[in-house]
């Protein structure tokens, strides 16, 4: 049961009771399949079309740029290997602090990792260096999932306009595409492909309050990607597989909602956010807080030296309160987390780091609990 | 809304209100992601742990056997291409017959396709000479989606394992591994992999009146696969994202419940065909019925010489009766199924042809009515 005392909603969002009911009939009453030719069929392909149109609005884009994926670790990996399958023989490029459903396909190919500061963002006076004239993709996450970073989007796609152009004289006609994981900045940030520059977008619904292996991969028109799950050619051939309907009209709910809500959500955020520093500031003077200023609002990654982050966890956790250690992405998290090393954290200080992710449940008084809690914790 | 006149199970079944049920706590209340480390996520991760046990035992195989999948076609994608990335440069085999997320990553790879004869079945006698020394995987449907034909799995796998032996003998090392897509057979079938004599083997949620886009690949325990999606390393690192867990709960509760109900079931089903083809001979005697006697009791797939199956759908649906024309997993079904091609039908006669699958909510009043109507259309 969520209680205003959970502080890890990057890991895991309930399900908004909207979403839910939005999703309840197409279990068994419009069940059927929406690739089937009759009007009950029908009736549920339309639906699909009409969720599609939802997001593509909300998004400022095309329908048909859509694609609908389960979750977005695939929509990553379709972005990631869909290109370079298309563009074989081409370099791929992303951060270091990638997520790993990024970076783990990237590495089967060949690859540069671009490296960040201690903030988490790339080094954007040296990104035209960086992307010589092998590289097709850039994948950039636009709010880490770990420390809160929110990455230089409009700067980077700026950036890659000017390469793309000296391209253009060069006769160089390897495209160069530009793709944000966008999994964590969903209830926060502003999620226009356009206006962010972007050519690919992974948006995933486990994120933003809606059903678990839900997501979406944004296609800019014209970019021609291979499949990963390919048979009945749904997705226009991008993602075969009967589609999940509920879920897809649970995403389409919970994005909407999330984007509508995001403003509204942003400012509260803003105003918990300074609470829980001046909060950690009074009462753990030590505590150093992790990332950058450019942050995700509801994020805070601090380091207090010389605590075993486990154990804190695990006191917390006793008295009600639930926190990471690390990312909960990872089914196995034995090893320090590689955007932390990639910050300049040492292991040492990284197994004296805690992350917070606060949500739409959390409120003043929780955050004062929680603080209360960890100073008695770590004192 | 499911009526008692819908006759198009084998595209979409309703989901079984219990398992819906087991679902809903997932949503909202027990949300939290399985991979975190406080105790509210170490349960779901225990109550994704049992649904892994529960079906295992269900299917008589261990529990490490078992990767959840996003649905039927993720999991026959991954057999296919996990096994050919794998031992890369070997060949694949299936049947013609297979289900197009069989038979679309086979064609990536080298390959061979396997004739059948026109009830659908493969050459058993001839299987031997076709898998040659380089051939690593041959997959097979265990119940073909369209037309209903049961494939003689015992028999191939004793085919196999002589084919094997010889191997041994011949100092050749590479495997021979045998796939079953079993996604149709769960509700009549039963799902051993070891009394089948099958490797691994693809169960589809969808089709058992459970979740969409639900499923699982079974991989005997020393089978060596490649991932498809890969990141945070779940399902042992054969299916990365953070897992579906409402999907999961319900996948299991709907194959556990389609396997206990199946030998009453596939008995009301025996009797309920028998009835269908008594009353398809005495009102529409021209109709010939395609596909093996040894089918799923649920099929029946009929030439009606001349007829337009696509009008002919259409005034059933108009009446109340939901029917397939083709393959409903097939996105765009403008070209002539692939199936009834591969048992020898004309393009002219596939066109007249219709298939009918029956499920839990199918009446002998439901059979009569859709036949009388059926004549009437077709007389």
């Amino acid at each position: 049961m969520i209680t205003q005392n959970y502080f890890d909603y990057a890991a895991a969002t309930p399900m908004n009771s909207e979403v839910v009911d939005s999703m309840l009939p197409y279990f068994s009453d419009d069940f059927f399949n929406p690739s089937s030719d009759y009007l009950n069929a029908k009736k549920i392909a339309k639906d699909i079309q009409t969720a599609r149109q939802d997001i593509a609005s909300c998004l400022g884009v095309k329908p048909t740029e859509i694609i609908f994926t389960a979750g977005g670790t695939e929509a990553n990996n379709l972005a990631i290997s869909g290109v370079a399958e298309k563009y074989s023989g081409s370099t791929l490029a992303c951060s270091v602090v990638e997520h790993k459903s990024v970076i783990a396909p990237t590495l089967r190919y060949k690859h540069k990792l671009l490296e960040v500061d201690k903030t988490g963002v790339i080094n954007l006076s040296k990104l035209k260096q960086e992307i010589t004239d092998d590289v097709v993709l850039v994948s950039l996450i636009l709010a880490n999932n770990e420390i809160g970073t929110i990455m230089p989007m409009k700067e980077t796609s700026r950036i890659i306009q000017k390469i793309r152009d000296s391209r253009k004289s060069k006769k160089n006609n390897l495209p160069l595409l530009l793709h944000t994981d966008a999994s964590q900045a969903g209830n926060y940030l502003s999620l226009k492909p356009y206006s962010l520059g972007v050519d690919m977008m992974t948006i995933n619904g486990g994120k933003i309050y809606g059903p678990k292996q839900s997501g979406i991969l944004y296609v800019k028109t014209g970019i021609d990607i291979h499949p990963l799950v390919i048979g009945g050619g749904q997705e226009r051939g991008l993602r075969s597989g009967t589609e999940n309907v509920a879920g897809i009209i649970g995403f389409a709910k919970a994005l909407i909602m999330s984007q509508n809500l995001r403003e509204q959500e942003l400012k509260r955020m803003q105003k918990l956010h300074k609470l829980f520093v001046r909060e950690l500031n009074q009462n753990i003077p030590n505590a150093i807080i992790n990332g950058s200023k450019k942050r995700l609002p509801n994020n805070l990654h601090i380091t207090v030296p010389g605590i075993d982050n486990e154990r804190v966890m695990m006191i917390l956790d006793e008295r009600g309160y639930q926190v990471a250690v690390g990312s909960a992405c990872n089914a196995s998290s034995e090893e320090p987390s590689h955007v932390l090393r990639a910050i300049g954290l040492s292991d040492k200080d990284a197994r004296s780091s805690l992350r917070f992710t606060m949500g739409r449940f959390t409120s003043e008084e929780s955050i004062k609990g929680l603080i209360k809690n960890l100073s008695e914790i770590c004192g």
